[in-house]
């Protein structure tokens, strides 16, 4: 067919920030398709925090990506051409679908197809995996109940910034941290949390001190380190620690001490990890709440699209630098809507 | 009646261990009961970590002693005067009564009178706070299952020793980590531990991984710091860790740190406090089940006993020494039996 694919290959481990050596970009001819197999057209990737977890040596849930593979990372775009047919000519595809423009599924990758009228990008935000790790995160893993007092960090985020709205809509009383004012007068003005912290330029103790005076019930954690510390020293009784990431380890090679578990004991409370990855099952679930909730316009996602294949590496270090505000996107199709 | 009582009373609060000043010995008088009360001869007290948590400043999950003030431990005792039919003479009597060799319960403090035939020293060990500790700590918190590999830290103490029984009687693979090779061969020899780390002598990280190559799914955690991020980093999927005390930061003004807690997240496990306070209605159920594992040979339960009632601070000091094995009980009245 004489089509070209474009790929980030994994080139080496970075030890902190991904760096100019990391990936390399590599030309290659996208192959024959066989018999079950379909291409797919990449138009978004999603930048995730988890996506620096797999390029480390470290095993965790998934292998880490080995050199010289495509980089692994969520995605969504169009079948264009197939041999399979679950996967229609047309139809938007979503999955693990890598860092490159095109991608062959229905054999060894496999794709979810998504139904028509829903808009690409909220696939891979609302609707996609940061969406339904708010929503199991806030109900399965926080228990949230009417009337909690819920913390959230990194709440400008993709995850963040859902699972405080969610806080609200379960009848809670939300407190974001964030890392600018901007950010900060985002999720209180626009999306009605009811307060929140630049970690940046305020004592978070202090704050949270004021803020919560009676304690934090749910604390639905992207970051680690000081900021977790911080929080469960207010733990009120019987509060729930949902652990969704630690984004302030993902580059360090010893992660940010915290010494404030003991307060679990005398609270009676509980911390818990959790991936999105175990509720697959649920997701028509979860995404038939998001979507009642989106429509009564009780809910909004916010998308910030950069521009490029190529640039996926930097959108990954935006991260990991407060450079974004809601779900990050790498539009790798510009004729993509 | 001319009685006269001696009391440990708190006069000043420690920074580390339990020093000559922190308590006073006080003698007065036994009042006169009034009605509805009943008057205890103190035979034991309950020697336990949390006692130290009770005299520091920190608000925790009881209010901190006063200074002053008689100081709080569990005892039992012998009603040796009665103005209260639930509490007759002769009865033993189990609660918060005291560093003293009277108390009255009855209006103030509460006593639970103890079966006849039921030990006085068990009911301070595998029937009291210990075993009831131990027993929900592996059922509920930790949701023990046959096939279980198991870690416990303590391993020598009170909870631990009963705990690693308790996992062992529930089908686990158990390992201890204790402070010397005594206590070790103690746990192993005597009660069945699978295998003991001595933590003073040996790298606790590398015998973990060989000890339990395929990970931990159920840590019982008594002491905080530097073991409890070795075990959370060696989580195995779905793991759970009951934290029960963290001893190694109840003399210490900031508490050791821990960094490993991101594994939570990759094996999607549960980390959480509880308080054998908050178990007191289910206590038949538990002492039900300790009765027939003793009976059945299947438990054992060991006492260090310390003479003397002036004796009970250097007790205390004692158990954050590596100093006893079993539960620590101090005999306040030299009959006892």
């Amino acid at each position: 067919m004489g089509r070209i694919n474009r790929q980030l290959r994994l080139a080496s481990r970075p030890t902190g920030l991904v760096e100019d050596g990391t990936f390399e970009l590599v030309k290659t001819p996208v192959p024959e398709l066989a018999n079950g197999q379909a291409l797919v057209q990449m138009a978004y990737l999603s930048i995730d925090p988890t996506n620096r977890v797999w390029i480390s040596d470290e095993p965790s849930y998934l292998p880490p990506v080995g050199i010289g593979e495509v980089m692994r990372s969520g995605g969504a775009g169009t079948v264009v051409e197939s041999r399979n047919d679950a996967y229609p000519v047309g139809a938007t595809v979503t999955g693990l679908l890598g860092w490159q423009e095109f991608a062959v599924v229905g054999t060894d990758t496999l794709g979810q197809v998504v139904p028509d009228g829903v808009p690409i990008t909220s696939v891979l935000n609302a609707l996609g995996s940061s969406g339904m790790t708010a929503y199991f995160g806030m109900t399965d893993i926080a228990d949230t109940k009417d009337g909690d007092v819920i913390v959230v960090s990194g709440a400008a985020g993709s995850v963040g910034s859902l699972a405080g709205q969610i806080g609200k809509i379960l009848g809670g009383h939300v407190v974001g941290i964030a890392g600018t004012d901007e950010k900060c007068r985002w999720v209180t003005d626009d999306l009605g949390f009811d307060a929140c912290i630049n970690y940046k330029t305020e004592n978070v103790p202090a704050r949270l001190d004021e803020l919560c005076p009676d304690g934090i019930d749910v604390y639905f954690d992207n970051v680690g380190g000081a900021i977790l510390d911080a929080a469960l020293a207010r733990l009120s009784l019987n509060a729930r620690v949902a652990v969704c990431g630690t984004i302030a380890n993902y580059n360090a090679d010893v992660a940010d001490a915290v010494h404030n578990y003991g307060k679990l004991v005398a609270t009676r409370s509980r911390m818990e990890g959790f991936l999105v990855l175990d509720y697959l099952d649920r997701f028509p679930e979860g995404q038939a709440k998001i979507i009642e909730w989106v429509t009564e316009g009780r809910l909004q996602a916010r998308e910030q699209i950069v521009d490029g294949l190529e640039n996926a590496p930097k959108a990954l270090n935006m991260l990991f630098e407060g450079a974004n505000t809601g779900k990050l996107l790498v539009k790798v199709d510009p004729s993509a809507a």
